[in-house]
């Protein structure tokens, strides 16, 4: 019996081993681990960074021995899959003891992304860093910890790149923030960027519309040119972005920037193989088509679909309405659904209406302001929301997804029974006032 | 042109008038206040005597100029409407300079509700309140400002008798809590009424299944009779229910308790009357029949509609789904839809899911434990949810509430796409956290 190989045990390989497990106790499952972390948090890594996490190991979800003794995963870390041959349903993997060819039933492949490094002179300076791995991070908190970062470059003013400059700031840096767009934070429309904007600049110095050239080899450490402009500092770290890491999955079918699109079982195009987490397209319920979302939850959520189907059970993944949250400083900044752009982009007539709210009763102490973008058609289909606030933002957001995934209209959500004390929420709720105000007003078209 | 007469100038009357004089400027609202503010925020009335809030007039959602000079309604404070005569669409109204009729062509009841205050001997005693109204809290917190309150009882354990405690407890004094019922907070079920239990006992006595029965007058204040004991105190405050204040209205078809039945418009079953807020019976859309549920969100929607509805315009209100949330002290406690015992009371075949989560990832500092029950039928139809925690409780319930509005079933709950990120919430929210735990389980049956 060949069993099933998992290819990568992030949060979505290890999901998947371990629903395999569950539900085909009989069968072999190895996992072949590039690092030498498995099912850590990912998204921990900016907090373990800052200090906030204070060891490596915390951000596991369960340590190795969990997978191998309780659950009878052959977990292989520090392996490399050199070759797939998804025809003779075979890989051939490699580690320290040498390289060794995988015979399988069933291939979920979970490689997840890899962040992209420009190819520009200087780019291996041993204090240039990405931060997408647990063990980069490891070597990078140590740097962190010897007191010997007093200035930072970070490229890129997305999720990764201002959670990275977050925890700089708390780890005692002075940061630069480098950003070839002319502005943060492209997953929202600008009104929310410009709030991100100014609480961003309350921290770190922030250049956009600028790009880094080339690192140079400074006397104390690298020196970066930005725009011909030269910065010497004691550390860069990249966070201009990832891409999907499914270079080894020839000929399925892919969108066109790498991600492999499946099913609701979480097939890819060819026979026994699987696929989840940040390498597949997920169906984008909104936009209703394939999308590249790669978050979290649906990592493990797919995990668990490809494991459960690939191992015989029944399990499907509905898709996602592009859900996400940041913790930007002081700011909490959600989205859900289109943005304005996004769904111009798709060939939708959409409109914006923007509220500034209250996250609490205006009398109720910390009250603060909260910014609620709704994107939707003129005629009153809900398409999107963002969020913005020092309080309120995170977890309010999910009430506009909610009502995405059941198709609400922008009049249902101004009807909707939420949750009102003064301490939580004024007595009509943000997400209430911006669908009232939608409903009686035409919207922004920018 | 005889025009509108609003009963009540509270949240629904001072909505209702607002929304007529919007819809008809024309027509002149004539606002009959018995007491002596008008549109204030009850439900802030536990932080003005906690001292959270420092003014009685920082609750008033506008100053009566307000609505005199900007809205042009003819606001009466201090007038109390005697008689109703709906065949004649007249009323007698009295205050200090005399009585009066006026003539209506629509008018809008928005009495609210009144406090119950048990028929028991010594009840009159000076130093025994109800907090329903600014008045009696301003004279309240005149007392509690004196220093001369350094024990308390409260009567009831609902949320007004629990917000109170927490209030008083804040103002220095001693609290005892008297509830008549084996245990607190009887909108939520047992599991959730444990963890409130557990977080009132940490800063006031609590003492169940007991009766206040006599009120004595003491050497220095009240006497509370509770269960043949004698607790000498010096303030006692009745917090032991509310019921809708619809005497005026005879002939209307209302619930049992007096609650006015209402269609969609806010119309009663009399001609020209119209009825909004903690009054009204309201559609209760888990439900299917009306249901007393008497709550400000519901008051400010409702009076809005009355008033425009009443003025000729068009508006509707769809129903509510029993959202509310209460702050207890530390711990946030919030309900949706059915608890297992109203779902059981109603007839409906039901089973609740128990399960306790975190609040963040469970790594990120301030992560809190989330106690989540939902209520369900056994063969997957979502019915409510109830929460309680240090943080998390309060907005996460309108994920529930939005999808009880949309009639999602458990399992399309737990393939929500929500937001996730470490300081925010862990990966598989507590809420998909429980709808998978259901979806796998038969449930509780208590």
């Amino acid at each position: 019996m060949a069993g099933m190989v998992v290819i990568g045990g992030g949060a979505a390989g290890m999901s998947a081993a371990s629903a395999a497990r569950r539900v085909a106790p009989e069968r072999p499952v190895i996992v072949c681990e590039a690092g030498e972390y498995a099912a850590y948090g990912m998204c921990g890594i900016p907090y373990y960074l800052g200090g906030i996490v204070d060891r490596a190991e915390t951000l596991l979800a369960y340590p190795p021995e969990v997978f191998r003794d309780r659950r009878g995963i052959d977990l292989r870390l520090g392996t490399t899959v050199r070759e797939l041959d998804t025809a003779a349903r075979r890989v051939t993997v490699a580690n320290d003891g040498g390289a060794e060819t995988l015979d399988y039933d069933t291939l979920v492949l979970a490689a997840g992304a890899d962040p992209v490094v420009p190819p520009i002179a200087g780019i291996d300076h041993p204090r240039v860093f990405t931060v997408r791995s647990l063990a980069s991070a490891a070597k990078l908190r140590t740097l962190l910890d010897s007191g010997s970062v007093r200035k930072a470059i970070v490229v890129g003013a997305g999720y990764i790149g201002l959670e990275t400059a977050e925890a700089l700031v708390a780890a005692g840096a002075a940061v630069r923030i480098v950003e070839a767009l002319p502005r943060v934070l492209s997953t929202v429309d600008e009104p929310i960027a410009e709030v991100v904007d100014a609480e961003v600049r309350r921290h770190a110095d922030l250049q956009l519309g600028s790009r880094l050239d080339a690192i140079l080899d400074g006397a104390t450490g690298p020196v970066a040119v930005v725009d011909g402009a030269e910065f010497a500092v004691d550390l860069i770290v990249l966070a201009v972005g990832v891409r999907p890491a499914t270079g080894l999955l020839a000929g399925a079918e892919k969108l066109p920037n790498g991600a492999v699109v499946v099913d609701e079982g979480m097939r890819t195009s060819l026979p026994g193989v699987f696929a989840a987490g940040d390498c597949v397209a997920l169906p984008h319920l909104v936009l209703g088509a394939p999308a590249w979302v790669p978050l979290g939850p649906a990592a493990n959520k797919t995990g668990r679909v490809a494991g459960t189907v690939a191992a015989g059970g029944r399990a499907s993944f509905r898709g996602v309405v592009g859900t996400a949250v940041v913790k930007v400083f002081d700011l909490e900044v959600a989205r859900t659904g289109l943005s304005l752009a996004e769904a111009t982009a798709a060939g939708i007539p959409a409109v914006a209406t923007d509220v500034e709210s209250r996250s609490r009763a205006k009398y109720y102490p910390g009250a603060a302001p909260l910014h609620v973008r709704l994107v939707h058609t003129p005629d009153g289909r809900l398409l999107g929301a963002q969020l913005a606030g020092r309080e309120g933002a995170a977890k309010r957001i999910d009430v506009v997804a909610t009502a995405l995934h059941a198709e609400l209209s922008v009049d249902d959500l101004g009807a909707l029974d939420l949750a009102y004390a003064p301490p939580f929420a004024p007595v009509y709720d943000p997400v209430l006032v911006a669908a009232g105000r939608a409903n009686r007003s035409e919207g922004a078209r920018t």
